[in-house]
């Protein structure tokens, strides 16, 4: 096995995040994939980074790439359930969308690991993470759903194709993420504002980002 | 090696595209990259596509993170070319960062092989890679110099942060193509026009199109 970062010691006690083994597979397993790469990761390793023996794992995880689908669901789970809810909410598009590419912004940027990273990997083209990529397609037509919304309500000649755009643009943390080595905070007002302005929508920022944070806490309280 | 995707003969002919066998390792090796995935990519696996023998493609580079090295370097030479030129140009801001964008997304669309895909690799962020790594930042310094200049000649309050954005919204195109299994080429006219929008330019998209042409056309017959 490659080691391409710097090595994190193994300790006896469990250093992992998380409260379950599961969990603390899942965060071992998110740090080798983006630190040292998918296809340079076994299984052992990723047992042995948690401190459990193989076997042990293979009772929560049948294979590698079980473990990989696992961590790129965690990475849509969030914003896809936050886009589905928004489709039956009253609010203006515009709205919406800020709360949308807000809500995914910024978890993107919390996530432990930058898990987004992996999507671009060639396993995830195989037979075997086909649901996956449906789900985030799903996630990608909310996107696209709202982005539209918001061009015919903003009048203006758009731009065509423009409403495919906002959901890439959130994603674009993810390169940012890994080239800059921190998750970029400011990027949760940026991409937002940016991507309402990409689409036509000439109305006032400051109130489109107050409003879709009263949505996002009403949500959050429903 | 895992095989990912659908297995190419090995013809007794030379199947690759390129006029020198150096060129020929580099096609094969970009497939191979993009489809089975670098670690899974052998010397070896690489030699045998092309149809040559192993110490013949030693005789061209002496280990494989040189032949991602020679590709990653194809993805941002004539970008790079290209900023550096505009940056002595006295074109007004937006036709040169229309100019840059929109041929950055032609290269990245025309390019045989989806190679941006592999600027998310772990290994790239290994001191290898250094020399790749600050050749592209200059790229992008280039981007948020430009973006700069729009911002402040647009006089609307500008969205904080900006600048970093076309950058970021350009390099879309490798995801947009990854997910989409083909290049979109929509995007060369979508990208451009939405990079100037969302730094507040409000001016009219046609004619930054069509002076961005006449500057692309200028500085290629220079």
């Amino acid at each position: 096995m490659a080691n391409l970062g710097p090595g994190r010691p193994r300790s006896e006690q469990r250093p992992r995040r998380g409260h379950t083994p599961r969990a603390e597979i899942l965060d071992a397993a998110g740090e080798l994939f983006t630190t040292n790469g998918y296809a340079n990761t076994s299984t052992r390793a990723v047992a042995d980074a948690v401190g459990i023996r193989q076997a042990s794992l293979y009772h929560h995880f049948a294979a590698k790439d079980d473990i990989l689908d696992a961590l790129l669901a965690e990475t849509i789970a969030a914003p896809f359930e936050l886009a589905e809810r928004l489709r039956a909410d009253a609010d203006p598009a515009p709205t919406r969308l800020y709360a949308l590419a807000w809500f995914d912004v910024r978890q993107l940027c919390a996530a432990r690991w930058n898990l987004g990273a992996l999507y671009l990997l060639p396993e995830l083209r195989t037979e075997r993470f086909v649901a996956f990529r449906l789900r985030r397609d799903e996630l990608r037509g909310h996107y696209e759903t709202l982005a539209e919304a918001v061009i015919e309500g903003a009048g203006a000649a758009g731009i065509p194709g423009a409403e495919v755009l906002p959901f890439r643009l959130v994603e674009t943390v993810i390169s940012i993420r890994s080239d800059e080595g921190r998750a970029p905070t400011y990027a949760e007002q940026t991409i937002p504002d940016a991507a309402l302005r990409m689409l036509g929508w000439a109305g006032d920022l400051e109130e489109a980002r107050s409003d879709a944070a009263l949505l996002l806490e009403r949500l959050a309280a429903d």
